[in-house]
């Protein structure tokens, strides 16, 4: 049987609910990934996640939201974002019918850095309501262990890693055959000095959205990072399923 | 080429909206559908029949929102419901960007009727910020002219038609592989005269959710209906393209 | 003595809210509604409804509520429009203050169409914070099932009745001050097909805002449509208190 | 012909506003007024007040709104209190409709001093977004010059003029048909000196809610002040004509 | 050591609490004063008042709350202003915050008219939530009654004391080293009849924002009447901790 | 004279914001800093750095804002918070009002990490509006490139550097009188490893706040840091005036 909500009937879920109390919440974007990944990179990458994380501990998989803040490449034909006010909106409002629903713990998937500003902001704020459910928020944690192990140009000015080695690798490993190959290029833009400190637009140093060697990804690299974020995935559920 | 918004890559798209300047936004629901349909039904009905439209109107298919307001069955394990306010927002800020990525018409396909109220709205709200945008909402148009005479016990109190007969024909039509018709029923709960005077949540009167005759459903009658709502949603189009 | 809480004085309404504990709440519209209906039509309508209601159920009238949604006709001179949003939680507000006053039902008499949203959206909020109370909403119910016994050309495109033989008779049997028959037109305008399926304005396809023949409107024909929804109000009044 | 805009049909209003370009909203409240005036009495007031102000100044009188802020008698059975927030939006977006019909001025005609702070916020939120448009606010304006002479033991604690003499003498004035003299009783409540200084509700220190000697109302006293204030306020209106 | 909470360290303060249970908040503006006092007159004043109340009634004083609402003179540069929902928001959410301190009474020491509706409307919502909490506002209580025996010129207009003699002389004998009165001057504005009934920016009748004869200020004027409002502050916190 | 805004006159200013455009705007927290540290310690730090920076480049420095987002410590008696989207409508707010008087670049100069999310939001939204304006956030910017080299045992666990050797040398440095290192202790609190994964309050890990050994800190690790931190400063200001 399917551990997708969405495919599931309304009345097994009853009873599956008490065996898989794990609610998973892909979270993704709408957003330009270049000429070789398509623009739903990164809900196709929260999807598999899920799945295979849903492999690994009872849970069930949400339906995935595609749309979110997309605030740096939100210029650009291809990207449809929503503010960060209505995302955390959003993400509360789900998070608490995912408690009232019957389950124990909701796992945010994302895969999308912009969204982590409202994930964190619903989380505190569906707590406030019922502070004895557990919400845990995942951006592939881990990774940052292991990446520069991993991949070659990579991880450039940290942080940035959009449709590039990195995430090429991701998808090359999950979700193969949404990866055209053939038409990845080796960009690096220069990133202005001040990202950091004030709001700019990717466009301004960009035209393709590839912020490093997309070349350079394989589907093996892929797997070495996504098998070692899975495993911290499922070693953190373990621990908070003790607090 | 595929022409749904996330499959697509980041620079092909920017040529492709110019020529097909249509944006398809399907909009379903997370919500219990009886023990023979998936929870999912209404997101996989709006995604097929996106499909569909888009073989016959040049159109690009954007990703589909899956939470929407469900009250009606919203106390029941396996729906997950959004307020009216935040899905009304949620679509206004979605069809403004639709805009701004250069269509020129947006129609929202829904398949669930309690996001009617949240769709008109958001229409009137993204019209009064771009007046010359073209905004369309689609809940199956025309299929009340053919139901009564495709349909057996179908129809019954006027707009209540949920995991019965006719739904799990647009199913059995649209979506065959997620329908368990072993598990059909036949159930006629006794809605409450009260129900349209006064808010009344349907567990009161039905423990599965379905509304009607499931039994009867079959694909011949769900491809009658809905290739008839196709035709006409292709006509409706056609009108607004002329206003 | 008066059973308008405007006019009742503060001292005797604490005991007459025990033996009277349904609260008539008239919304009706700031609207135009051609030439030979006032602007306060729906208001008048509103609140001769409760006059009458109000001999048949012990009940107290509230002041009526005139500032509306008014989007169809909201760009024509003589209608004045809020917001939905702000509807909503204008009638919220009030319906939790009525149950505050010790009423144990709260009944809407609405009269103008586009206030339906916001007051199924308002009683669901209301009940959310107070279970225990009721809360009705009426706009003619059970008109549908006598109007075409009665009426001649009226009832045209399902559910624009405005200004029309129905309205115009209502007025004529409830407010016949308010009405210059001298003034009535007879006009059917054409009502693009999109209407369904896209905010249209009326003033597209009106002048007058009439949409209907006014000239066969008589006294007797609103009697007979209103007394018979007077009777289903009571009956359905009834039902909502063994509930 | 009327000059209530309610009792005018939707054709000659067009032309009337021409003529008539000043728009008069009568603001009300629905609160206790103790056992000899009736809850609506703010209210009879306001409208009474722009009938006559109508006779004098070329203008239309908007529909009256019953529903404001009673905070301070709030608690009382025969109150209906609305938010602040929400007053200051409802007259906000109802004094933008004002505007877009065509009149030049709106002129707010209050006698509830609990609406003073919204019924200025919601004035310049309108004149931000229509800087040109002209609003004016009046709670009997000159009325504290003249009530000293006038009245007896009338306007007691600064500004706690509710349902006295003062108030009495009024609606005797204006609406003697609502006014039982009979009831009328003399209270002088022991305000709290802490009044100014913390929100305290009425209801701690009356249980009428009469603040002053309500017998020694007069209709005289009260067309004195009345005339004083509407001269006053023709004259306010001249001045803000040449602004 | 200090009572102001800012210089306080997070050990010592969780005891003193429990003796210093009065939370004092002073409440400025970021406005301009004319050429001889500083923008920053109203939030030094209230620090100064503050620190002067502290030392006769036991509490603690909060950090000062410099942007607060300034619409009159808001267009001048020099003023910073805040919306009146913001700070009304603001100061409830400090308000709780106090209270879950373990504070006993929070007292808003305010310096600027303009804030008086603001924080009235927070102290209501915050004793909403928290209705055993005490709070209390200050606008100089009690100034009113002496302020003609002490001041000249001063108090012009009934209200409009600003950059005056009154004002001047409370910034002499309280923060004097902000002073610079050789720059001092003697103006009038003649203000516009209309200023109480519709929106007026001050910068219409005043260049400089002096409204009086700020050259008849003196120190000891300043401490007559802060010294007597010192005095009722003392007596009004006596009373309400009665209450 | 002084370029504190506060400490300006009325007159002054206008001339001033001319040659002086770039608005520095010092944000703090009210927050618990442990036993040695004072619970202003954000504020006194943010005002310090204005203070210094603008003795490199021509600037006017606001009045700090005290209240912000504390959720971390929220629970510990002496901290005082604001919610998320209050300090983010705050700062857009004052940073529209910058702009408005006259100012071409704002710079807040942050020193409370739980600010920053607040703080992005906040300029996105104001340059939105303002697109010509130019918004700069600084949180010590460059710090992280110098701290290895002359701290200790100082930045542990990533990012949770609070009231221990690096901020304690910034106090040391910056508002010596404010610390008193007699009271300061060496604390390594256990942080739980889902401290980045799911919302958890430090004072589940920690009873005074300290997170790390503040017994290190001296006045000249502070001074190296902050001088590196300035300059870095004065550096990004020079860029983005070139932009």
């Amino acid at each position: 049987m399917s551990n997708k909500m969405n495919e599931l009937d309304g009345i097994s879920i009853r009873d599956l609910i008490l065996t898989h109390d794990i609610a998973l919440l892909p979270l993704g974007a709408v957003e330009v990934h270049g000429p070789h990944l398509p623009i739903g990179t990164d809900s196709f990458l929260a999807e598999k996640l899920c799945e295979k994380l849903s492999e690994r501990v009872p849970s069930l998989i949400l339906p995935v939201i595609h749309y979110t803040q997309v605030w740096s490449l939100g210029e650009m034909k291809g990207s449809v974002s929503i503010s960060n006010e209505l995302l955390t909106q959003l993400l509360c409002e789900i998070l608490l019918e995912t408690e009232r629903n019957g389950f124990r713990m909701a796992v945010v998937i994302n895969t999308h850095l912009g969204n982590n500003g409202a994930i964190k902001e619903a989380a505190r704020k569906a707590l406030k309501e019922r502070p004895d459910f557990k919400i845990l928020y995942f951006t592939y944690p881990g990774a940052g262990e292991i990446l520069g192990e991993v991949m070659g140009a990579g991880n450039f000015h940290g942080g940035f890693f959009h449709a590039d080695e990195i995430e090429t690798s991701y998808m090359l490993y999950l979700c193969k055959e949404h990866v055209d190959m053939s038409k990845a290029v080796d960009e690096t833009p220069l990133v202005p000095e001040l990202i950091d400190v004030t709001p700019i637009r990717w466009s301004e140093f960009t035209e393709t959205a590839v912020m490093g060697n997309a070349k350079d990804a394989t589907e093996e690299k892929g797997r070495k990072v996504i098998e070692y974020v899975l495993d911290r995935m499922v070693s953190l559920i373990e621990k908070a399923k003790e607090r």
